[in-house]
């Protein structure tokens, strides 16, 4: 490392992500500067690198790793770039904040974890924000605690204020159900093992075309049941919510509450308008969770592991969605590595 | 009627709920008095008959039916009594206010049913008491008002803190879950299509053989979907929740509010300990409807058809429970006096 | 007691809150009907008569308490005539349910006092009705447990969404705080010893001429301290709160969460529109609390000494609005037949 | 600036305050590194210095200002120390970021608001980090968006689980309560005219000859009126909540919910148990903020003119805790500097 140990990170996507990144590491956590941004367009990628002072821009990802003062590699590019830019990484021995998904498919994550196994040790987290959230971190540690004996069901709600004309029923799934299906592998400490997905009558404000809301069913490793209510054009705004049902007792998180207001008629709270605002600071505890372990030479968080299981339970979620039957999940066994 | 046009009512059964009634009818509600009362315990029905002035003891419910100041019939005796008591009372014209459940299956809920229409208008009144409860009233008056658009989904949830060692896993259904058979039904005003029961591994707490808690699922004439966690051994009161999820909005009931109390570490409020603390006033609602009802001449509230329609539902809803597999309910079509 | 031992009432009043008692002695508790219906306005009188069977009209108070059936009187007439029904009434020594205020004043409320002393036993029971709000009397339960230990502080809110015309600065305090006054003296098991009035510079949307909201303040022979946010022109509902802050704890009532809803943007729940609105089981349970009470040949709830004793404070927060002075409260030592 | 243009911080004080700051600017915070750290205690100054590569330890304020790759200095010793460190950075022209109090009267206060003045630009930032957290500032800009009309009273309380046996009477004003006197000059960007306070008898948990807890009221220069519960003693965690009363309107923060847990017989949430759980994000946001305006070259947040009036503030607060009279505030005119 150099510069006064702050940690020298190639960004590798300047989207709407991307560039969220650039300007936490800039402006908000400590002991990091972004040493080199990367975009397919050179001119987006030369407008980020003006940000940070002594950052360069770059249009290939490798390039940039290879250059001077990069010690870690953030990956927000799209899905379907990962699995180049997270090799190129282990080429050089990397550690990478990735995004999710790890990638778009489970054939992909495989071999992603088979080139980690191969370096021997573990040098991927994966950006699953949710774990970083407060409100999440004090469940999971009710949970681990034991106070409330074995969780038994998990009861969750996801929903968006609306999606884009582009959004398919695909995506309810692989975009957005994905995170209930890391969060409950993260809060159950099990695995997925089934998958049914239900579809109600749309709602008639869903786009054209759109099954939506759905109502998605796992079945866990452990014997428990998680139901997820995904609703993605809900309209009054982005709510995440979940509630453990343990033996006895229960926990909820999400119900968000700040300010109370008594306006005429009824009294109430907000509701956040998307994830950016909902999760921002989970974004920030994420991004410097993983700076900070980086300079102590570890890695935490979730793991390769996670990001291959999450595509695996994602491949059965779309199959039960197609076929309207629960549907098992196919995974290899874990590897000692991520033991 | 006689008597300053106060209602002359005989109770049936002096268990639990039906000396709870008759303490109602003497000491809460308007416009009613204990007639009779019925026990096949002669000494139970004295004891009952003691407490209202004028109030005679049976151990026949014919006979109470036939004798002078009784113009209705509350049955709160055990659900196999219940449709010979109905017959009674049908033969005498009487009006009924029948607890729950109708009948104890179908087929027999079936003959009532025929039985009612033969008399060719209606009589009977079923206690499904949450139709009372102030809360789910509100959240049935704005489904029905629009506002949020058509309802997608209902979240449900019905907590015991503890059962008794004689309960089994079939009364989950049949006793327990049967509450939201007819709630859903009547706050989406649809029937509903098929039942599915999925069983976690149980509550180390539940009682031995008692597989506890249950999630539920039914789906709808309208292409509404509605689970229900059942949870009967939960240990930390009793809690009775739902929430719509509609095109534009959703509500919630039953989160239970009143005082709120700050104590060391935590702030809170109170759980109910059973269904008579959380039911009390929608009990007191129900009967003084029916009492009201009567004495206008009309018959309201949950009908003969709802009571047949929630044992069909609950057939359907134990054969799901038995095979794993989703099971659709059968059910003949509305007779038009239902309509 | 005559027919049936259901206790024949005689209801002095016919205007709003009149009107709506005789609605719920013929509708709502169990064991009273309306015996007589008493009004200056004849036509009136006679109107309510006809809402019940056997019930006569009557202009003159003292006629209506000596009709025969007439067990028991409840005054709802205005203020100022309460004295001499109340004498009216000792004379034929008849249980009285007088809505608040006793009197109009202090040395007016004293004769009354004097008087039901000379008749050895109590006779009267004053509106007082947040006594029997479910929420203030698990608040009133929770103190007297000694589980927060002493009580040290009370927060009170009570808010208005509007108020007539005709509403007076002084009416802030005799009509609307009075009802603080009364529920501190019972929560606290103390008397009020002196008044503080603050008034901050007046709402926009007050009616001209009226200092609202305000500030009241009551210290207690306790050593307790009482403050109430008095906004009769709030704009957005009705809504009565208070917190007690104890020495290990505080508690909390009034909040007010039924049903939650989430609309575009917030979350929330509904606000009164009025105190009807959100103290009418308060009335319910307090009728029959005094009707059963009668039948019981007891007398209970809210007596004249704390008529009395509400009219002293009054008179003290009177002056201290006027004067901005801190104002000790003026009362004669508590009689024998009130301790 | 050096290095990269990160701000190098002298930190003047390394006991609780001052170490968390130093882990704060080293571990979370962008932007900034600690240069030098103060001490009167130089092994603990030297403990500091270890956390941070390239800081070094001193034993006098104005040598460490004096170094080399000092750009600015935040000064978290006792309050008595401020001044003479407050005039040394102004020699150096350094912009300070002041633990509050600014100093600990306001005529000691009224030379260091005189110095800036001299130096002609602004350069202090006093902590109140009040202002930083994230439901004041929702409250704040609530207010400021006029949607609930002019604010009328603000109900705020202020409560600790215990303080430290050195605690005194005088403290709750000048340690606890000058956080609302500052608090309502942010929201109500109007000044504090006169305070009363008002005692009752103490909680049996105060610590011996504390008198805990106690009311004190604000009047403002814009006739608003606030009124502070002031609880040092409660026993049950730390709760900081403020309750705006405006004319279309209230809005309420300091409810505190995040995950919500049923236990037997209750549900409810977690109370804080001190000020540093209860507002670390806070401090976080106001060191952040003033490294961010600092290397624009900007002063943000509370001014110099703030600290001295919560001085003057204090001070009446103490000669009105001490006669219990209404004491008006003696304020100087509001220097051009500060509109």
């Amino acid at each position: 490392m150099t510069q006064q140990g702050t940690l020298g990170i190639a960004v590798i996507g300047t989207g709407k992500m991307g560039a969220d990144h650039v300007r936490r590491i800039n402006d908000v956590i400590s002991g990091a500067r972004v040493a080199a941004v990367v975009d397919i367009d050179e001119a987006r990628a030369k407008a980020a690198a003006d940000s940070a002072e002594g950052c360069r821009a770059f249009t290939d990802p490798a390039a940039a790793m290879a250059a001077p003062g990069v010690d870690a590699v953030l990956i927000a590019s799209p899905g379907p770039a990962h699995e180049a830019a997270l090799l190129s990484a282990f080429e050089r021995d990397l550690p990478v904040l990735c995004e999710k998904p790890l990638t778009p498919d489970s054939a992909s994550a495989l071999r992603v974890l088979e080139a980690e196994q191969k370096l021997g040790h573990r040098r991927v987290q994966v950006g699953f924000m949710r774990r970083y959230d407060s409100e999440f971190m004090k469940l999971k540690a009710l949970l681990a605690s034991g106070e409330l004996g074995r969780p038994l069901m998990l009861h969750c709600r996801h929903r968006n204020a609306s999606v884009h004309s582009y959004f398919t029923t695909e995506m309810l799934i692989s975009d957005a159900v994905v995170h209930e299906m890391d969060q409950s592998r993260w809060l159950l400490e099990q695995e997925i093992t089934a998958v049914t997905v239900l579809k109600p009558t749309p709602s008639a404000d869903a786009p054209e075309g759109l099954s939506d809301p759905q109502l998605v069913i796992f079945e866990t490793s452990g014997g428990a049941l998680v139901n997820v209510e995904m609703f993605a054009s809900c309209g009054f705004g982005y709510q995440v919510q979940a509630e453990a049902v343990c033996e006895r007792g229960t926990a909820r998180v999400g119900d968000a509450h700040g300010m109370l207001v008594n306006r005429p008629g009824t009294w109430g709270g907000e509701i956040a308008p998307d994830f950016v605002a909902r999760f921002e600071e989970a974004y920030d505890r994420e991004v410097q969770a993983w700076v900070d372990a980086t300079r102590r030479g570890e890695v935490v968080g979730p793991s390769t592991w996670d990001g291959y299981a999450a595509a695996a339970v994602c491949e059965a979620g779309l199959r039960a969605q197609k076929t309207g039957e629960r549907t098992a999940v196919e995974m290899i066994e874990r590897p000692a590595l991520y033991r």
